[in-house]
């Protein structure tokens, strides 16, 4: 297809991006054009718009970047059979190689030559996006389409949350972001029986709240640790899922944790942490597991069913709505962490 | 403990049972002495009263039956030292060696040497019953007696259901007698997306609905497996919980499960059944768990968090309440299927 | 690449084949042609060969059949990149739809739609074959051609083996086919710490012990439940691997496994199997695991590897080879039961 | 029994211990008394031997210490019933409370009030023993007693290789103390491809390689991650077993591990270590294991299972031997690292 479009184009070196009009993407044989419904943004886009030392090292301005969204198929590349045009998808935004051995044996999300959408290519805070049409997710024809752009972040919260048994069990999400909220709603619809949310943010942990957290703890007034140990008479939370990436939280967290217990990191701390490896992981026997991505598409079928039957509720999670080319109010409401997700409308 | 007590006894070879005044049983050194609150009737104790081919092969009358309770310690034996006298308790029925290579490795709920109480053993459906103090459960101080004496067989429904992941998953119940109206509800606060129960008793398909299944079906009007094909999209359930024991059931079962599922199997079915082992578990690759009792004490934690939590109601499940004396009403409904759990009070 | 080609041909529906030239297979844009160095009689060839039930259900001939191989690619399809001209391969037999549930969560093996290479689709006993690029797997360049044919069936083996814990367990392999055989190999190398062979075929039983079984025993001529009653001390065994298909042997198998074992079934028993779901599942509390195909690539891999070090040694397995054109003395022979692996050699 | 023996007494707050003549154990009645056969040194005699930090901080001389052996019991108490007079046993170390959270569903080894036999009570380097009947393990009365002395910290190895799948896989042991040594064969046995032990003394280095490692590499000779990147074509290992406790050697660990592998750790090293946890952990999807004890008992059936098969042979790891008396020599080898497993004779 040809023609021009609207995108947010990280623009140079720097903090922010701007609105451009631009060539609408040229598809390749293996890939798909969608017109685009509803894009969110993540904290990973935060990154990039502030600029930070990781996206310094990582992305290459200037681009489109973005990389939640639904969509509608309006062109297919000649290799194309899986999806047809009019389809309603959403996308995994890892492009795997295929050829690995991690690819080779069915763990697409931990591939060693992975691209991300949005990072390493072209990505979807635009009218259009192009798109292998391995990485597509069809939708019900009735979701809606700002719940449909999030199901990426709901893939990870679902990840990290069942990376180990949750039934029956206490879990403590540590971080309220986005998907620290999400994963709240996700440890209840799965049977969590006490779901603890930790962070240092009003405006997030009253979001924690009405997600169905059933304790909401300020970690700058109260005592994460002592919390824990008096709410269970000392056992410990059985479950852990660390989303906040600050060295404090994490050793809060192994510290929380019972014997026995699984500690799932889905947060990027920069820089080293010290770990107390012996008194918190060996002596406590306990399971810490790194969480990337989502599972293709195992994870993908767990989010929508999850969506479908009504278990997990993420309306309230959808806090503000913008044009697309208001972004600028959107980042700024995640920089300041008041607000759930953002979602633009192209 | 010395005194008299009334009991509920299995008094003879042949049908029914009658209320006697016994002796209040003496306990030995590694046993405790419980006053019975509340004491339910399962349908094992239904095979006994009506005296069918198991039981006669089973059991031996004259002896008080019923394993299902709560109730308040009275009488520690010597060597207890793990409970104390005015503990509320419930207890596991499996009463297990501790020897055998089953119980070394920790799988004591299937140990080759099994005694089962109200079987093998001095039963509860009296004023007090005695038990070691290893089979104990101790149970929160505000939990009510009903709802503790069904965390027994509440264990069978989540031992079933939780035998495999669940989360987002459909899940049918085969057999809507109360392990598989528990079952129901363990399904959905554990994340099932779709609940599907299948039974031929209107009475008991209306309870499915109030326990939270999605489709309830009477499965002498709709066929099984077209049913949830249609459902399906060809694709059919991810789960079967099978808790009927009729062969027709249980092959409709196999029928309706999905390449790679799971079908737990719970139910006695009485003789052999057959099975189409090439198409329907080989082919399709699935898994097919026994389920018997239930995990000690994993399960019981399970059970007692899910209540505790309020994520699993079982208030809609107890429909009928009697004095221990008038034991047979409850009999006659539990044989007529007009009814949920049948609670005696002594 | 034109031209024509010797190939073993199910000529027509009843007994036998016949060597034929035909023309070399065209390859689509997704596939590659392969000249074939080794290809090895599989007892499903025997189902074709012999014409049985399931064979006139199922193949449509005149075509080539035949599906283990190892061989060199000689040709790419328009749109392969991921192996190249020169390349050593085997393959995967299961060509999967890559869209079914199955597929989209990973379990290719499973796939609704599968075609199996040699039964629904043009085979390798012919000189070349042609495949799609996505079934290939590349073999070590010091593989020998003979056992890089043997792969395939190694690889139920190992995913029967594999399909649940093995060391310091006892393993009963029921039925010593090429694949039982195999299985007694693999669970010796993953650490089974005994493992009974069960046939009724002398010649076989003699392979059982040369593959590593600690014990060989003719199901005719000792009673196989008595055996493993008296060998375990009324334990039982810990896992069944059930490669027989014999109704006998498989409830023979459901008696001798211990409460908590795991019985795995590859074979294809003819008709419906009479199974004491009560007694021998329920009340034991074991897993019945139904085995199809291999895990791509994940077994194949983990056979690779396993062939690679040294673990499984499965040169005594390989008792006879034929130039392709005597195709028929191999096919007797396994009809007969008196070799182990049989090779052609195009 | 009344009398004297002679132990191994640490007998001050300093540096050694001494042979000294003690009064023989007085049983409870939940004890055995054990005349000891062989008795065997473990790195944490070493510690509490020359009086490190941690010794300084957990044991109060002066007490008999020594963990690991194999005995003959001579008495029985009061209540004990699960073992007799004669019979030839070892023991798990362990002593657990059995009702915190963690015994009751069955995970002994990580029970929050564990007692370490000649830690926290009086130990086995003596004559005569006293042990809770319910720690003890009865051996096939054909073990040689030096093998029965040595499964408790083969019990670690087996626990901390079998702590996910091994088959076919490969595997890094870094620290070839006594236990990686053990963990070399145990890897070896279960089906790993490729062993590589680490470690920086050349005399523990020959005896991995006479343990099975297919790789024995002196890490301060060869730069390990780099050895690892190439002989796995940049891969890195599935498995990595982490015994050596050195800061430079868990880092190296967390390098050389391949996305989506497993890092069992079970040394403990002193004080925190820095952990890259988004680099090493997040992004490589990898799971960390924390080890300690043994599962009680499924870890010793395996052990028994895996000795009594031969598939472990443990032989070539006692390197010395010597007379109770003559302890301090078997230390000082120990400390020197000039040894594999000391045994002492009572």
């Amino acid at each position: 297809m040809n023609g021009k479009m609207k995108a947010v184009v990280k623009h140079k070196r720097g903090y922010g991006a701007e609105i451009q009009t631009v060539d609408i993407p040229k598809i390749h044989d293996e890939e798909v054009l969608i017109k685009v419904k509803a894009t969110s943004i993540c904290g990973t886009d935060v990154h990039i718009y502030t600029w930070d030392e990781w996206s310094r090292s990582r992305v290459n301005p200037p681009y489109v970047f973005g990389h939640e969204f639904s969509g509608e198929i309006v062109e297919l590349g000649a290799h194309v059979t899986s999806v047809k045009v009019g389809d309603f998808v959403s996308a995994e935004t890892h492009i795997v190689c295929g050829v690995c051995p991690q690819c080779l044996t069915g763990q697409y999300h931990i591939c060693k030559n992975t691209k991300i959408v949005g990072v390493d290519t072209q990505g979807c805070f635009a009218e259009y996006v192009a798109l292998p049409a391995k990485n597509l997710w069809r939708n019900p024809i009735d979701m809606h389409a700002d719940i449909a752009s999030i199901q990426e972040p709901m893939g990870n919260a679902v990840h990290t949350v069942l990376s180990g048994d949750v039934a029956g069990k206490s879990v403590a999400i540590i971080g309220c972001g986005p998907i620290g909220l999400l994963a709240i709603a996700v440890a209840k619809a799965v049977g969590a029986s006490t779901v603890l949310a930790f962070d240092v943010n009003d405006y997030r942990l009253d979001l924690a709240k009405k997600m169905g957290a059933t304790h909401a703890i300020h970690s700058n007034l109260l005592d994460p640790i002592a919390f824990v140990e008096q709410l269970t008479n000392g056992c410990g939370v059985d479950v852990v899922c660390e989303m906040s990436g600050h060295p404090t939280a994490i050793k809060q967290g192994f510290k929380m944790i019972t014997n026995g217990g699984r500690v799932s990191i889905l947060s990027l701390p920069t820089g080293t942490v010290e770990v107390n490896i012996t008194e918190d992981i060996v002596f406590k026997g306990i399971t810490v597991q790194g969480i990337t991505g989502r599972l293709m598409f195992k994870t993908w079928q767990q989010v929508s069913n999850l969506l479908a039957s009504g278990q997990v509720n993420i309306k309230p999670l959808i806090t503000h709505h913008f044009p697309l080319g208001e972004f600028a109010k959107g980042f700024d409401l995640m920089i300041k962490g008041q607000c759930g997700k953002v979602v633009l409308h192209p």
